[in-house]
């Protein structure tokens, strides 16, 4: 029998980071042969090399696909778009694939999902049925519209994918496979590494070793011109409490040039002392890092999934993660100084009575993935139903 | 007060058509301004030259966007969007709309979407909530997830749209701006033309001043092997059965050059006698051609809208216009044969015993849609509704 | 020793014909790797499906890049060379040649000469040097300026290739492959296959066997809208002139349509009884086609190489061979009807004086084109020699 | 009469600052109309936005084209290449100018010349003819090659663009236009503001009254992996000296990270605190800095062109401006510290003896290249003239 070939577009950082695990089950599954295509800022420096990671972790590349462009305004992001789904209908058709795999929520994703459902290649979504309220949602749920198979992260989601017209023999519940690795990490979560001494980074060299707060926080796109002032301000509270402070770079889009300069001014003029800088980090480690800091603050999914998973307290700031199930780990605040001050301050003293939560997988997501995709019937022709 | 800008970007003929009288409407509107972009298969002579017909009927051009690829297979469908998405997100940014409209369904309508969602323009989606099963479908319900209001043509669409999560009070059922051309034709039905010495066209003479019918067939795009196939198979029953025949040429997709390579070798070979081969013509031209015709055949949309309200039988083959509500003028049969000579002489005697029906809308729907613009809320931020 | 990677891209039909035995040549070296990419007009059923002589005749593709956009004017041009920088600069990418060949001077080459000089892949450009007048000129002297090495057909090339600045020292005339395919036919003459039979084609059967022309129009872009009158004033002088022909389409460029359009809408009316049409040929029957054929009618440059060698009279219509060396084979028309007519008539005359010629080649250009690219320094950096 | 409508595409900072007289000069010309497009780099924050001066000189844009891909390799170059193309194409279609002007030799300049000379629009080419010997120089001879009036910088250029072929009809000398600029500031050459106070910029806030020397080093592509390193030796010479030092970021290219993370990795490990860094300057503003300074030291071309008309001495590092002619002003060093070290110390001594040099015009281009302009007869079919 032929194997059938999964073709998977990783177009960023941190979509790698949520789909690895289901890549290696693809990678190893006997029915099947994975073809990687590498994209987008996965491929820039600029947004944490991701490609050095994926071919360090042994995985072979079949295409790389250059289609970020420059830009200050969201004129880039619809062109990056563009650009992608040029180059990925060259790259399918090239490589004839099965069925294609688009991951999740970003803006590019669309790109895979048109290049892939206009060419009658059937289009498994991962990651469907969630919601956020900006135009990631949008991207999601148009998603969604294109693809043939829904493979959703819990059971929220799942309902919501039905509920949007889509056939439900269709839609499969896996869990999100970032928590495959958050459950391998569990099972030894000393840090086994120092963060400067491993990473470098920029900044001063905090003293972490007495407990440490770990922040990670993107811009917003629909509020772009506020990405600048709303980190700006979370830097402040930072300063402020005087916490050691892990602090990670966001990935691309079009506000990361304001919360980037923010940052980078914040950074010129007040020399922080207690905040180190990060680009990045292999995912292991970073769980490690956040399943031993007091809390992580910010607006990132991780704080979503991998943290209610963990039992890791979250500080989860503005609209970003807005209607996303979450476990009893968050609090929830807006985006002004007094509220995330003390929302820091209550979720430090709440470490010890949270408790860790399933709702977005139990540790096996790989798996399920690579045998669903092994089994499921390939079919690109669907009709609402209703 | 400042004026809306309101830009509609019309891609193909039919749209074109579709869509007309709104335009006007929008042009009229004292708090309204229309920005006009003609761009894909409307600017080529291939496809009928729809540009000409906008410029003639006193449309003022903004711009105009060459992007359709040349090609025999999806690919290029899917490198025409990518294009369009470039091209049309620079054309935004320079015109500055304060919203945009995208029509209906055709592969390319998702780079309008796109290209005005990505930069936060509100979207205004025309005619979604239909259901047609390949990837037209898939292409309108991605749309509507993509764009913020949502014009539709029928009770039964608006029921779909909000099904899918949109929220109620951005749903309006405005009819269809075709049906306002047929509520005009209809009030003067005679054919007051000859259609041979207006429009040229090629193929006999034929005699059809004693009756006639009229056919419009498209490639079906899932189905791209076998649209030569089908068009040959329409061309032997309207050859076998004798019956004075105009035949228009189908507009530009993937299978285009197999449905028109299909009635180009047929008269190479047989030279059909009863048989004259259109490209286009006006619509009310179009319109009255149909009212005065014995019935149309074929799998075009104006079979379900336009003929519905004129009470002109229809002989729909195939699954191009599946799930899409219908009046009692249509028969659908397959793309058998048999069937289709049955059908059509069937309906060729129901003629007499069809009433008209208004479930496409009553003659108003350009009216509808300009005055819906505005006054509707131009948001561009919007969350499912469950 | 590892084998040099040499990357050929063929955009178009004629380009492949030319370049056929070096081709061959490469493949069969032992220290070069053959990577052959198929591009543009080459994938395309409209313009001869070169794509399927090349898998016929043995080559393995690495690469096939859709990039041609519809069009009926020069923007559309433009944007295909565009189009084609942006995949092929990802192909070679992919790829990883040593060294990049473009082929003579159709506008698309550019796109394969800047994707590979911008990446500082060292270019080999053929067939540069010659004058012509036109767009073609301009893209073929740009394509010398951006190359490296430089194989060109005749002395008087590399005497121009030189003048303009080039190191002679990377200046090799070669002779044009074509004439190797000439000198092989030429070894056995007979027209050994029934044209009609075997190729098919569209209009009268006509009476060949006692005697024919052949003819070969393309569109002049610089002369756009005269592509039609002039291909009808061509037609004319055939039809009056009642001698059976055959007739080749054009291949794609930004007048194409004008040309099609002009032989379809003249087949149209006049059904000219002594002409016979084809879309193409494998260049073998082709070339003994014309050494049978009492002249060859038209503008294509086989008039100008291949029917010098091989002996054939040439009546050149207009502009586009202008400045090109030739043989006494060619006699030089305007577009003017009765010039045409009397030139005919001419070089039907003169069919039995004539000499052959090796100006274009001696019939080894395949060999010493491959010899010298695995042997040439593969050089990317360049300067002007004054 | 018609004036005639001008099209003048900026895609970089630099090329804006040598083309502004001219621009003026055009705008203001009785029978021009200046049709100004600003694309590339000249639109992004990260290289310096040169899009507000132009507007805050007084300029009306007639479109802004977003073209630039990011990325660390020179894959983005030819990219951004072939969207520009593609994007030029349709503007150029859309504002149909009489003439299109093309400046100098960027990589992305081809864009603009193939996007005119494609449609048959006559292409001017300014300062053509130079020789530098890496991408550029391919470039710019390319350009020339598609250019159908040649307006040079010096006598030295002019001939080498007439013995490349070109009719000397064509070819003008109008000097270039940057030493306008020069020229009028040489009137009033005090340094009238305080370099930190009025522009920011990072860094120490150096002691600059008491003498001062200014850098400005650009990557080399055809040496991309080389470009941090070089530009470390010249921040460790500059530092060691320990003489006050303005310098500047480079401009957008391929080795542009390189550079660029080059200085940043300096400034964070060895803040040198006799450095102070800026992003760029208004033109009058750098001028003026620079004829008060002690010495240029780089490589960019002010340090061959208005430093020659300036007076000012130049240490020319590296092979950036090889082959340009140049003044007794400039000293070239490799990239050895110790050269650099001694050539700085040579230059600062020989400040007084230098004499200053028209050899790149007399201050009067602006209105020499409006006059042709508007005189010159604006063909675009050209054929070599040998």
């Amino acid at each position: 029998m032929n194997k059938r070939k999964i073709c998977v577009v990783i177009t960023a950082r941190p979509s790698y980071s949520r789909i690895k695990t289901a890549l290696t089950a693809i990678r190893n599954h006997p029915s099947l042969e994975l073809q990687l295509v590498v994209a987008g800022s996965a491929l820039l420096d600029r947004y944490g090399n991701a490609v050095d990671y994926i071919e360090n972790d042994g995985f072979k590349i079949d295409a790389k696909v250059f289609m970020v462009l420059e830009g200050e305004n969201k004129t880039s992001m619809a062109k990056t778009t563009g650009l992608g789904v040029m180059e990925l209908a060259n790259t399918f058709y090239n490589l004839k694939p099965d069925a294609v795999v688009t991951i999740a929520d970003r803006f590019e994703t669309l790109a895979t999902s048109i290049a892939a459902s206009y060419q009658n290649i059937p289009l498994i979504h991962i990651q469907g049925g969630e919601v956020t309220g900006n135009i990631d949602e949008k991207v999601r749920h148009a998603n969604t519209k294109l693809a043939d198979i829904h493979l959703v992260a819990s059971e929220d989601a799942k309902l919501r994918v039905i509920k949007m017209g889509e056939d439900a023999n269709y839609v499969f519940n896996t869990g999100c496979p970032s928590i495959d690795i958050a459950y391998k990490v569990s099972k030894s979560p000393k840090l086994n590494f120092n963060p400067i001494t491993k990473y470098g980074g920029v900044g001063h060299t905090i003293n972490w070793q007495e407990g440490y707060v770990v922040v990670m926080q993107h811009p917003v796109t629909t509020e772009y011109h506020q990405a600048k002032e709303n980190v700006l301000t979370t830097l402040k509270v930072i300063h402020e409490l005087g916490i050691p402070a892990f602090w990670f770079w966001p990935n691309v889009d079009a506000g990361a040039d304001g919360t980037s300069n923010g940052i980078r001014s914040y950074r010129e003029i007040h020399k922080p002392e207690n905040i180190h800088f990060f680009k990045n980090m292999i995912p292991e480690d970073f769980l490690r890092l956040l399943i031993n800091s007091k809390c992580l603050v910010g607006n990132s999914s991780v704080g979503i999934r991998e943290c209610a998973y963990l039992g890791v307290p979250v500080i989860n700031i503005g609209t970003r993660q807005n209607g996303r199930a979450r476990g009893n780990n968050v609090m929830d605040v807006s985006y002004k100084q007094d509220e995330i001050k003390s929302g820091i301050l209550n979720r430090i003293e709440a470490k010890n009575i949270i408790s860790n939560d399933t709702l977005y997988g139990d540790g096996n997501s790989g798996d399920k993935i690579a045998n669903i995709i092994a089994e499921v019937e390939l079919r690109f022709h669907k009709t609402i139903s209703y």
